[in-house]
């Protein structure tokens, strides 16, 4: 029973053993994400058309749930850029960003996807991200990149764009043209100049100047606070705000607000299939770093209670005025390199950003959007690897071609149309690898027990015996083919009065195959040919035992291969290979 | 040219090879399939709403256009019962059973899905099909023909229905049943009874009469055109469509009409997703049919150009008044038992019913309804057979659980959302089985080769070495399934220097595996594990020389599990066996 609560609540387990030295750890690891969540909490709020406010929240509360119910020691949770876009791009269809409705349309988002993470979770159907392919996760990841970096082009030099699409943000951009201001552009690409140089420059320079190696890196994480204070200042001691630069202005003051979820509306069912695409991409994101970070020190995710973590940091973040949150990559590798050693860390990091909520966020009054562009610009770009594309392409086609439709669809028609075609997409390129599946006919290697492709080596063959070597698992794809596969090599062969097939790497055989084997095991008899199985694994045998195949199977299941062609083909088997075959027990390879 | 001309046309095939003999046999086909397709394209056109006289057009132009382009020698084609409950299905969607707009619909379907099909064909999309399991179709066979029964039920005793799921039916009839009529109910029985009698007890009454038995059999197929004549003359004699029996009635006298394509328009639109699996069911169930029948005689079956066939026939079928057709089981049976050799038979069957549209359809006014319903529900019963249910169920729950969702959804709700969960539940299934692969710890069994599970037998393992054998082929479904494994079998097992991962059963690695593997690599090698590989197979290994895993694997590819246990666990493994790895040239297993 203890077990049991304390794999729903993973905070039993390492709160139980919490001392003062991992306290130390987390605080450090606390206060370092803080300084780097605090800009980009406001930023990805601006990204999903939210009040910069929200971004805050939404960094308050469900990381105090996460810390509760995640499995995650190093996970970093707060809004990240690509679930903003999916937010924006779902609320912008039914209201115009900022409105009531729309915030309204955030907060069920949020609410609604944390309650499908959950449900998730709780049926144990996190297999449900399977279903998500890394080319696909990968191309969709990059194309919403760009398609984010391009939506912030116009903010950072003072045109107002809108769209979720390039043609939608390129049209706005030109139209909007007009609005070019050259005091925002000079602070916005200003900070985008600094925040790049950081990003590659002030590590090294922190290192020269004398500091150590991880204290180095982490406070070259503070870069985008060092940006945002500068250009705050800039507008405030040149009054920049009354000649055109667009600041964030008046953001309230005060703890995330009780936000008690809104009635039942239409709202709620256009937002369901946004929330679920959300819930899936954000979850799969989340899990891939969680276990990348759990790998290093050999410690365990549980997907499963993942999900229940991120679908009650998600219902929290609804019901304090957040929008949709998940496991960001960058900040969780921080967090993780400042020596956060358990989801305490994240706790730590919350009190930051409630501190922040309720002291600074006046000092947030002459910050400029631009300056926020800039830092989505460069944080999203270190999302873009195009050498993906080429790796992917040389290795397999059909995962390019899964990768580069997602990538097409995202930038051209949306993030869910791109998404849910590439998830389509990629299991139908599945399925049809698994359609096509290769054989091989096979014979014996002189002087071995062994059998192999004929057309890779010389081998014994016998007229009369067939062998066919299947190489994938039978199922309804793939039922027809090896019956098309099999009748054709008799008819190229006309001698033949066996045909044996070869399962040894026949991992399952579900119905439609089952049917297609008894209608083959016909066709062959009335043909005047005996079908053999031999090498079938025990896990296959065992529901073949209680099928009809075995009623209407004319010839033998052999234990080898060898077996069968020794016992078919007597006069030609070579049988100077040693009878290793009788010495092995069991069934099946 | 030639070659390719003949493939797209395979009636200049079988063509140019016509003669007198053949022809005699196709003859006596055409006859005797004329005879049973009278009666059933009335039926089948009545079932779909449609007047009488659509399944006469229906079986004429079609059977001359599948005998050019189809590729089946002995298919029949034609109106069939599950089809057209599809096209009742979809056009009663939009209109009332009869009225312009409805057939309107019914020749858009025909038209859709022929253009689909013959799209499908030409593009060699044929494997579509493959995405329908066999518990996926039979369960929606079954679940359609319980539906067209109980629709039949109504008619047969004077009580108009409609709908195409069990509760409208039902609803229906209980809200029409004042309109029982006695004598319909008489007549209708009657032939109920009859025809079920010529089925079991025809066929030995002629034999026992002195009939020889192919042609006692064909002779008891004209059960049906008997219980016509005779209910048509009781009608006729008696006076009885005068008291309430409904008949036939006035049905046009003459070829098919020449039908254009109506112009485009949002029927077109309603009609797009019902072609679609019009044209998904009509192929699969008529390429199974063409596959069984042409095993029997060692012939060839081109699935593509079976597409094209039935698509080119389908066109045909709306250019002349027609509706959905596609190849009949029950019929193409009857054409090969009486010797169809050619296609050409179907085009004497053509001729058949085009003397029938001309000259019979006068002798139909008197025939009733209730013998058509009769027909009917005997042609469907016998797609009925409750025992697949249970051989499915005995081997495989998953294949029975798309079945059972396929089958209820198909009564309850309807044909299309029916198939349509059928398909998704069965890929999700096939995914779900493949994400949650077998794999084995093995070790060597003394004195052999040969490494097994250490489950099941006596082995020699290491306590250094951890050998895994993984039963499936490496994918996005189940690649953090592997990734999760190996760090748990070590996590277990805390000697552990060497993980081998034996792949003779992986028969392909997409590249959301293959990053998996060079994440296990690297954690791995984090932890102070080295990662080797051995059998994997030429067809695996060749593109992953051009992967990052041959750059990040820190062990060796083993050709053989031997070589790699004799090399990693020297003083363990047992080097008694003979070497028979030294004596395999290639690559791979």
């Amino acid at each position: 029973m203890a077990m049991t609560l304390a794999r729903h609540l993973p905070i039993l387990d390492w709160g139980a053993r919490y001392d003062r030295a991992t306290f130390t750890s987390d605080l450090m690891a606390g206060v370092v994400v803080t300084i780097m969540l605090i800009p980009q909490s406001l930023a990805y709020a601006t990204l999903a058309g939210l009040p910069p406010q929200m971004g805050l929240y939404a960094s308050i509360a469900p990381l105090i749930a996460y810390a509760i119910f995640g499995t995650s020691r190093a996970m970093a949770v707060g809004p990240v850029a690509v679930v903003s876009l999916m937010t924006a791009s779902a609320a912008s269809r039914i209201a115009a960003p900022g409105s009531p409705l729309y915030i309204h349309a955030a907060l069920a988002l949020a609410l609604m996807s944390g309650v499908m993470m959950l449900a998730m979770g709780l049926l144990r159907m996190g297999a449900l991200a399977k279903l998500l392919s890394n080319p696909v996760v990968n191309g969709f990841t990059m194309a919403s990149s760009v398609i984010i970096a391009a939506s912030q082009i116009g903010p950072l030099i003072g045109v107002t764009t809108s769209g979720q699409t390039l043609s939608v943000i390129g049209r706005t951009f030109v139209g909007h043209f007009a609005s070019f201001n050259p005091r925002t552009a000079i602070l916005g690409l200003g900070a985008l100049a600094f925040l790049f140089w950081v990003r590659k420059g002030l590590k090294p320079l922190l290192l020269a100047l004398g500091l150590k190696d991880p204290a180095a890196g982490l406070v070259a994480k503070a870069g985008p606070v060092l940006a945002i204070t500068a250009t705050t200042l800039a507008v405030r001691v040149f009054g920049l705000s009354a000649v055109g630069v667009a600041t964030v202005g008046r953001v309230p003051t005060g703890l995330p607000p009780w936000t008690p979820p809104p009635a039942a509306g239409p709202v709620w069912l256009q937002m369901a299939p946004p929330a679920l695409f959300i819930s899936i991409i954000g979850f799969v994101s989340s899990i891939s770093v969680a276990q990348a970070l759990a790998a290093k020190r050999r410690q365990r995710i549980e997907p499963s209670q993942e999900l229940v973590g991120l679908g009650v940091a998600n219902i929290a973040s609804a019901l304090t005025g957040g929008f949709p949150i998940t496991g960001g990559f960058a900040r969780s590798v921080v967090n993780f390199d400042a020596g956060a050693e358990t989801p305490a860390a994240g706790a730590i990091t919350a009190v930051g950003l409630a501190v922040a909520a309720v002291a600074f966020t006046p000092l947030l009054y002459f910050l400029p959007i631009a300056t926020l562009s800039a830092t989505i610009i460069v944080a999203v770009l270190s999302l873009v690897d195009f050498r993906e594309l080429a790796w992917v392409w040389r290795y397999s086609k059909r995962d390019f071609a899964a990768m580069a439709a997602t990538m097409i669809l995202t930038v051209t028609v949306g993030v869910e149309v791109g998404l849910g075609a590439g998830v389509v997409l990629s299991i139908l390129l599945y399925l049809q690898r698994s359609s096509q599946p290769h054989a091989a006919i096979v014979g014996q290697v002189p002087g071995t027990q062994h059998f192999r492709n004929v057309d890779r080596l010389d081998v014994i063959t016998s007229p009369e015996v067939l062998t066919l070597r299947i190489d994938e698992s039978l199922s309804f794809t793939n039922a027809q083919w090896l019956e098309g596969k099999v009748l054709e090599a008799i008819v190229d062969q006309p001698t033949v009065r066996h045909v044996v097939l070869m399962c040894s790497a026949v991992n399952h055989i579900d119905s439609s195959a089952l049917e297609s084997l008894v209608a083959l095991t016909r066709a062959l008899t009335e043909a005047g040919v005996t079908l053999h199985l031999s090498e079938v694994k025990g896990v296959v045998m065992d529901p073949l035992r209680r099928s009809s195949l075995m009623e209407s199977l004319t010839g033998r299941v052999f234990l080898t291969q060898y077996d069968a062609f020794r016992t078919l083909a007597p006069g030609v088997c070579d049988s100077r290979a040693p009878e290793l075959a009788e010495n092995i027990a069991g069934d099946g390879i």
